[in-house]
């Protein structure tokens, strides 16, 4: 590592700026903008994130120099502030804070009050002539320092707190006496030996160091890698530490303490700044919610000037930032400091809203805007009816966000029930203590999932978040109690009674609680997308296989149908009989009869997309599963025949159907005899479907003169032939049916790449292809050997949640391997044929994760469900534009 | 095409010779070679194979030049010969004959006499003084022309020949007069008009333009593109056409006709060459069987001279073809020609001991013997038991050999009752018109295959050859009856009668015909296994799984084995309960006591394994299918569950089983929770096995002093982190176990490359691995999504019917994809760790034209069944020297 240069691991906040956030972490790289914007900030310095690599990565003990370092800095800090550490008459104390490069919930936050011991605690009584307040950051500091730093449970000091309010018969903790929390300090002092089985550390220089080997250790702990697997942040940046000058909020009726967002982070208005503070308190008393804390407008009348210097400063922030922002201040005696500035969390529509009018108010420009204001997964949730948080009741309960939106119904305590009652019709909340793979088939049915354990990572989560259906999980308050009810803290729900969860916020509502419908119409979403549609070059089209979607779709803005399947079509009450007559027909002439039906229903169908798309490519996908689909189940025949015999009750219908049924069962129907295979076998079908198409597109032409541009696609090609046969048939097909309806209409035939083979054959598949389509479902089920079906529900389950892979490759491309594939395919085949159009379809195509690996692998377009397009649309503008 | 060079598209026979057999055919070639030689050869000229796919690639015309070319080299050839094609006088007959590079029986094969037309006819009669003769042969001639350029049925053709001898009451063909010859060759043209719509083509050029034309279509016909298909032969190469200067050996008693072998090609003895020939004959006369020919031997009382000048000739051919020739003779008055020589077709016995026959005289180096004396795939054919040709009585039907080996037992008519019987220990034939996929299951349990119908590319050909079953097929003369019997010619079977079959020659015998038992310990075959052993770079070892099959693979020559499978090693009665129980198990500690039970089972396995493999690596597999496949069925399960309800009498062991077996039931279970996904998340398992490893080899080591060099393989990995976390969990165990046992054994851990996923990320895997062994049975499956329990006995067998695929990439690896991903793989892994050892286990180990790619893609070492072995250990040879 030693390279003769000298590494400079710890900043002053003078030294650092919002450019150095690699470096100095999200927090201490603030910190130094505002000391460099001139702000009011406590003095400080920061140690680097490289520095916690080095710590972690080596020996765990401080890097050679360090110690020399820190001293350097915290004399400079003593010296600016007057005090010294650990002084008995005039005590410095700190603040010691963590600081990743991203905002990491999972990681040890905050020590306050470092400095205090036996002796500097009468300095600090003595100076202040405040001994209740010295003794109260004392006490205070000890808990902090054991939770944090010693790994003592907060528990074990609340007990002692309890305890002492109860013998003092007092409710709150400002009722106890200096005298009383002098004694709690000594309390305190002696739990943290017992379970340390070490005394208290009085030297002040031992707590720092203590507290900055905490913060370095907790960039490794188990609840800061879920976070940062769940959100893909990198394990080797490491986290910085920050030591910080301590200011007061809690010395009098001058002081406070507060946190502020510069617009409403719900709405999205830039009305008043509004935000929460105490008077007399310090942070933690805010965000511990111990007193309610007031509305940020009435600082006004508290402390006038320090609030008119925050509203000002705000201001300064946001523009500096270029974002909401969100602070926290301390006034101590009457002075404002800031101690903590950050781009503000905030709902989807606050995010649209705030992008737009802050391209309205010449801020930034709008692609600035779409790069760094704008979250494209968030704006699914525009679709989503979310909680109406203005008029929402109290919730019950609060646990973990773990897959947004809101869901209300009937409650229900098994998956059996909740799917019987999903299957039903009835909106169903499934409430568990915790979900297993045995409670999948519920999960489906159900509006909305509760639990009582778990977190973001938990196999609930995990299942909904994939399921894009709104949970909440980890609500601690719920029991589950023998008589078949729940309690959630005094709310008692019987089987069916109603409730509302909210996944984006984590909280629990009694009965139907008030929904935001989605609006169609948002006039920001509509503004950005407008925006994007400017900056992207990836064109963006829908997964539809009815009008009513192709409808939907088309008013989302896809340019097109990326994959229409026709096998839905297939199953439709009306033809699922003909389709079953049509396998078991005993010969051509009555399969040709059923087949000439099934072309009626499939031109109706094509017909109504055609019309809905015209002017706009459609892929239509010919038939892709296995036969046996189409069929009854396996298993219920089989049974239904052994009954049949065992009781001596004939049943030849199912006999036959039986015989069918296992001559076409496969052991594996995803590598089974499906897609092109099908169409080679029984290459009827395919021509009944390529008739229907073409006529339907004449059809509409002549109804309506705007054709669709009519992409007809072989599924599950892994060998040119495949494609040059199956081509051969289509094309005979389509010319046939433009001289009988004597007119033209352009149409194309592609495939999909969806096998291994097939992208590592694409530039001799693409001499047959007029497009490629790749099916990234299909190619990651088989590029990875993982059963969608069964992974989901079971071992990939597991491996998300042991970290043995760190994303799910049916939700975001998995790169290395299946975007490896991609990439050749993409490159092999444009050597040899450059002007093939290549697009996505599968659900990768609505991820914003995998819609920038496919602009980089320079594909034309990306095709994804309805839903996602608007998603779409903007990841492909921030891609484009080098987000 | 034009480069402005005149391309020479004929040859001159005396312009070529052997090495020039691309360009002329082997025939062509062949027959320049003999010309080159000075050996009496008639007369003629090649049209290139370039000709010919020119051709065919172009209009289906005569590229410009090539008439004139033709009509050049035709002059030439009246020149020499004096006479004139189509002469009224002196005429000059010639042959037609195809010659592709690779022998092909597909294509169109002989026209013979050609030049005559009702003018030249007449000629031929006067010049020869014989009527008869000249009648014959143009009566031949129609009917040969008819048949194989004109399309005209030759069976119209043989019923008038058969209504002219009924006529004439005679039973011989030379028992007509040469006015019924005459006459007959009226009625051949008058059938010729009718089917033609055209009369027969009098002028001789058109003739023999109508001729080549003919050779040129045929090398795209159907059965031609089968044959190169089944033969992996280039579609490309096109065929040579050879016209050459008639000799008659039907001219008298010092004229006659035959073929010959250098050696025997049953035994591959060196005694007097042998083969058939008949006295006053042409050529089609002793192929057809028409009359019985007589053995060479007696030729040299007959025509002695010819005689003597043939030995001496055929001794020449072998010394310059360095191979046992076959050749075609002609002697007309006395004076022998020598029509045709090519290397013979030989039994596998006779391969052998004439590869090393001719290295011991020294003919050819122990390489050259190697490269071009010795199939590999034909070695395995010396370790199946074969017809005993000398001892076998006359064969009741003659079909195609579809598949080698020779078979005895019970005849059974359905695939059920094969089913039945074979599962019961007998050993049946199944007999079947044709087999379908609905046969599959008979297939499975029979020893031989019969059908009626069908040849080298029917269902049951390709199913036989890959199940490496004898199958003899379309032996027309079967006949099935309404009573439930067959006739094969006057034979009648019932179900369960004996019968043999050799799938080697394509013949049926009734009862137990006598069979050669495999030799052990063919000197011969163990001399070419030396000399393949000092050539060959690539190491070969076995799969195995019992200490019996290993002992075995170590006679065979197996250098360690390459693949133990751990799951057959469950299966056995005495532990199927306990998997079972363990699997069910309600909690930690009772599985853990099952398991206990299981490791020591499993050491005894690996105990008897380590001892026949001393001193030698052996790979062993942990655990790799899904867990329900220990458990029963899961539809015969539900069936007994649905009838115990139905009828009332509960079955609580079949519930509980049934709730286990629901759970683990996967969809897709080659894609689902198997290999390392098991091992991950049951370590105990893994952890169990790889105790039961060690210690074995511990005991081995202690006992013996030779201990394994055990290498612990990992199943499915995909991921990297998958790697880690086994190696790890594999190290702990392995290390512990040494310490316990005071002994130290080396091992390796690594992982099998079976996922595309897997190969695309070699590199990374690699750091965790100490070797790679590629699973190309698994990564076929996943690289081509063909489920082989699926695949073979449905689309994939349509596919190889209908020319979709041309090799089945479960034999022979598909080069361009799976043996893509292997290539990367291996090329990348080795740029980062360059000493990992790699190999393949899986079928593709043990077949020629895989060893040829895994020796090229740089390999270490194959592993394949130990009946393979040897074929893979010359595979391997032939591949070092460049074969």
């Amino acid at each position: 590592m030693s390279t003769g240069v000298i590494t400079k691991r710890v900043y002053d906040f003078s030294e650092g700026g919002r450019e150095m956030r690699d470096l100095l972490g999200g927090k201490g790289a603030n910190v130094a903008e505002m000391t460099r914007l001139g702000l009011p900030v406590p003095k400080g310095f920061t140690i680097t994130t490289e520095t916690c690599i080095e710590y972690l990565r080596g020996e765990h003990t401080f890097p050679v120099g360090l110690t020399r370092e820190v001293t350097a800095h915290l004399e400079r800090l003593e010296q600016a502030a007057g005090k010294k550490l650990g002084d008995s008459e005039n005590p410095l104390l700190v603040s010691v804070r963590s600081g990743a490069k991203f905002s990491m919930p999972g990681m040890m936050d905050t020590v306050l009050n470092l400095g205090l011991n036996d002796r500097s605690v009468e300095g600090l009584a003595a100076r202040t002539s405040n001994p209740r307040f010295a003794y109260d950051s004392y006490r205070r500091f000890i808990q902090m320092f054991g939770d944090v730093v010693a790994e003592v449970s907060k528990e074990h000091f609340e007990k002692a707190l309890s305890a002492m309010k109860a013998r003092r018969r007092v409710e709150q903790d400002v009722d106890l006496s200096a005298d009383d929390l002098r004694h709690l300090a000594e309390v305190f002092k002696d739990i943290y030996r017992e379970h340390r089985g070490e005394a208290f550390p009085q030297d002040p220089r031992e707590q720092l160091d203590a507290a900055i080997r905490a913060v370095f250790e907790s960039w490794d702990n188990r609840r800061a890698r879920d976070y940062r697997r769940l959100n893909r942040i990198d394990h080797d940046l490491g986290t910085a530490v920050n030591v910080q000058q301590m200011v007061f909020g809690n010395t009098g009726s001058n002081s406070g303490t507060g946190v502020a967002f510069t617009r409403n982070n719900v709405t999205g208005e830039k009305a008043e700044p509004f935000g929460d503070f105490l008077i007399n308190a310090q942070g933690e008393d805010v965000v511990a919610g111990i007193r309610t804390p007031r509305p940020l407008a009435e600082l006004k009348d508290e402390i006038p000037e320090a609030y008119e210097q925050l509203i000002r400063t705000m201001d300064q922030l946001e523009h500096t930032y270029r974002n909401m922002q969100d602070v926290e201040f301390t006034i101590e005696d009457g002075a404002l400091f800031m101690l903590q500035t950050r781009n503000g969390k905030r709902s989807a529509q606050a995010m649209v809203r705030i992008a737009v009018d802050l391209v309205d108010e010449g801020v930034l420009s709008e692609q600035e805007a779409l790069v760094s204001l704008v979250e494209p997964d968030q704006v699914r949730q525009l679709l989503l009816p979310q909680l109406d948080l203005e008029k929402a009741p109290e919730p019950l309960g609060k646990g973990v966000n773990a897959s947004p939106g809101a869901a209300v119904g009937a409650v229900c305590f098994a998956a059996d029930e909740a799917e019987r009652l999903g299957k039903a019709g009835e909106h169903v909340i499934l409430v568990r203590d915790e979900t297993t793979p045995d409670d999948f088939h519920g999960m489906i049915e159900a509006q909305g999932i509760l639990t009582a354990r778990g977190g973001k990572t938990s196999h609930a989560a995990i299942v909904a978040v994939g399921m894009g259906k709104p949970a909440v999980c980890g609500v601690t308050a719920i029991r589950f109690h023998e008589d078949g009810t729940i309690t959630i803290g005094d709310a008692t729900f019987r089987e069916g009674d109603r409730m509302t969860i909210d996944g984006t916020t984590g909280t629990v509502f009694a009965g139907d609680a008030p929904l935001v419908p989605p609006d169609p119409d948002n006039p920001y979403l509509a503004q950005l997308l407008e925006w994007a549609d400017r900056a992207r070059t990836l064109a963006v089209r829908a997964n539809a296989d009815t009008p009513e979607d192709a409808a939907r779709a088309r008013e989302f803005g896809a340019q097109g149908i990326g994959l229409c399947r026709t096998e839905h079509m297939f199953q439709g009450e009306d033809r699922l009989p003909i389709v079953q007559q049509m396998i078991m027909a005993e010969d051509a002439a009555d399969r040709v009869g059923h087949l000439t039906t099934l072309r009626g229903f499939q031109e109706e169908d094509f017909t109504g997309i055609f019309r809905a798309m015209a002017g706009l490519p459609v892929t239509i996908r010919l038939l892709d599963p296995p036969l046996h689909e189409f069929l009854p189940d396996l298993i219920e025949l089989s049974e239904r025949v052994a009954v049949a015999r065992a009781t001596g009750r004939p049943d030849p219908e199912a006999d036959a159907q039986l015989a069918v049924v296992r001559q076409l069962h496969e052991v594996n129907p995803m590598l089974g005899t499906r897609g092109c295979r099908l169409g080679i076998e029984w290459p009827d079908v395919y021509r009944m479907q390529v008739a229907a198409i073409m006529t339907a597109a004449c059809r509409v032409k002549k109804e309506t003169g705007a054709a669709p541009i009519v992409e007809i696609m072989i599924p599950l090609v892994g060998f040119e032939e495949e494609l040059r046969i199956m081509r051969a048939e289509v094309i005979e097909v389509a010319e046939i049916v433009q001289i009988e309806q004597r007119t033209e209409v352009e149409y194309a035939v592609g495939t999909m790449i969806e096998l291994p083979r097939a992208a590592l054959m694409a530039a001799d598949i693409a001499r047959h292809a007029d497009f490629f389509s790749f099916g990234t479902n299909d190619l990651t089920q088989t590029t990875l050997g993982f059963s969608r079906d069964d992974a989901e529900n079971k071992f990939l389950t597991h491996y998300l949640q042991n970290n043995v892979i760190t994303f799910n490759p049916f939700e975001t491309i998995d790169v290395e391997g299946v975007g490896r594939l991609v990439s050749m395919a993409v490159s092999e085949a444009r050597a040899d044929k450059p002007g093939i159009k290549m697009g996505v379809c599968g659900e990768h195509g609505g991820d914003p994760a995998s819609v920038m690996f496919f602009h980089h692998a320079g594909l034309d377009y990306v095709s994804c469900s309805p839903f996602r397009v608007q998603t779409a649309r903007i990841a492909a503008a921030r891609a484009a534009l080098g987000a």
